[in-house]
């Protein structure tokens, strides 16, 4: 319950009315009995710079930031984590007394979703498609994390430029070696996945309404010892997973585990200890209908 | 359960961890299921600013305005209620679409608590004890709802001349004559009292840490057939209100229907629907040690 020493959090992000943000960090608060609340507004470009005023001028504890926001919001940190560092997106602030940090967990999630299904990242090779948000973010955090070689696959467009010097600046400040392909190159794309650990859709293919939708159609493309990932979680599974799933790939996960997690450790940097995530995932995604 | 619809509302206001302005609109949007939340803000002159473009960045429904802020918000306001135009001061904000109106309710809340009572306003006098930010408030709304006839009394400060001030606004603007007299000035104040309808203390004394204190020591300044009131909660009981007692005035109240009421008008600016008042009431007053 709600009173006169609840601390403020938010979602800035527009739309944002259809986000599970709030019902998750709520549920998580209240399991703990941590006096927060968490609310979404809808901020975009126009209003990014004066929703980062209000953080500090209402003393919120801090914020998510989602599309249309996350490099938008860049210049207005005081801090940037070093993957917020390298992808240039933040998708969660923290303000201590003022001091705003930029953090991305978005490849944090990512990863551990993967840890937690018992799926190896050190010295891996993933090919990951997107070069979106997510897949900026999964791929910079999946060579923090150990990940030997990305092959990150986009169509040749605007995204694929911004890609390739993220990929220069990943190649440049990690141990991991990022090489970009073009999504239109199916031979190139069928080829990676021969020997690929990893392979991560960060695409909304998949995705209502796109649900009938997968950029691989071949069970034959995928092997059985390797993990094959969609950051989709409506449907909980995807046309991809069922691909995967003919072809008795080991681990097919939708994109449950990374919400969740990106999420937990967004908490954790706001409330300094874990989160709840079984709790959360029972309360919430039991719950929604998707 | 606060979820991605969810509306905020604050109180901004330096200190704000005293208020039971939170629990009572959230209790009240609870029992009415608005999908609102209200959270107290510790703001500032220096932040106050900050806090107006707040409202509109943040798409917050409205706010109240607490001590140090009442006077300073009312140059950063589009529009304001005929009140708050006269006072100079905003206790509420309402936000349509972006266009910010200051209302001030805290008079409204009082003349509702004696209306509540059963005590007439129309054509009646007034002797109001206080001319801070409440006592400013009641002398406006007395005098716009039908009061004839308000003595004000202060010490010769900067709050008095302030005051008189006021009182040449609202002897121009109303149908109420307010004059303006020296609280040390004790025969004129017994005097004064001997004609009352009503007599308000809008000072602190008789509040804790005040509570063995009042204003009034001697019950032959009362007479039965009036009405004292002590806009003090906190005790229940005032010392004024013992002294009145004691010379069995008709009406002794206190000030829990004036700020339950100067709330329910808030709540309706906000929610176009009335509050819950007797739900409100047993929620929050019962509950709350005081």
């Amino acid at each position: 319950m709600i009173d006169a020493n609840t601390v403020l959090l938010g979602l800035l992000a527009s739309p944002c009315r259809h986000s599970i943000s709030p019902a998750m960090h709520n549920a998580a608060f209240d399991k703990l009995g941590i006096n927060y609340a968490y609310l979404s507004f809808d901020v975009d470009t126009d209003t990014i710079k004066g929703a980062v005023d209000a953080i500090r001028v209402l003393k919120m504890r801090g914020a998510n930031v989602s599309m249309p926001n996350k490099r938008a919001v860049v210049q207005y940190m005081d801090k940037l984590s070093p993957a917020a560092e390298i992808i240039q997106a933040v998708n969660t602030i923290v303000n201590d007394d003022g001091i705003l940090t930029g953090h991305n967990t978005d490849g944090i999630g990512f990863v551990q979703s993967l840890i937690d299904e018992g799926i190896e990242v050190k010295g891996k090779k993933l090919v990951l498609a997107g070069a979106g948000g997510a897949g900026t973010a999964i791929a910079t955090q999946a060579a923090l994390d150990g990940f030997y070689e990305i092959a990150f696959f986009n169509r040749k467009n605007a995204r694929f430029e911004n890609a390739e010097k993220l990929a220069e600046k990943i190649n440049q400040e990690t141990d991991c070696k990022v090489t970009m392909h073009d999504l239109n190159d199916k031979e190139d794309f069928r080829k990676s996945l021969e020997t690929a650990d990893v392979y991560c859709d960060a695409t909304s293919v998949g995705m209502v309404p796109l649900e009938e939708m997968s950029l691989i159609e071949d069970p034959a493309w995928f092997h059985e010892d390797m993990a094959v990932c969609d950051i989709v979680y409506a449907p909980r599974t995807t046309k991809l997973m069922k691909v995967a799933k003919k072809a008795n790939v080991r681990h097919v996960i939708n994109g449950l585990g990374m919400v969740l997690n990106q999420g937990a450790a967004a908490f954790e940097l706001w409330c300094n200890q874990k989160m709840p995530i079984e709790y959360v995932k029972k309360q919430v995604f039991d719950e929604v209908k998707m």
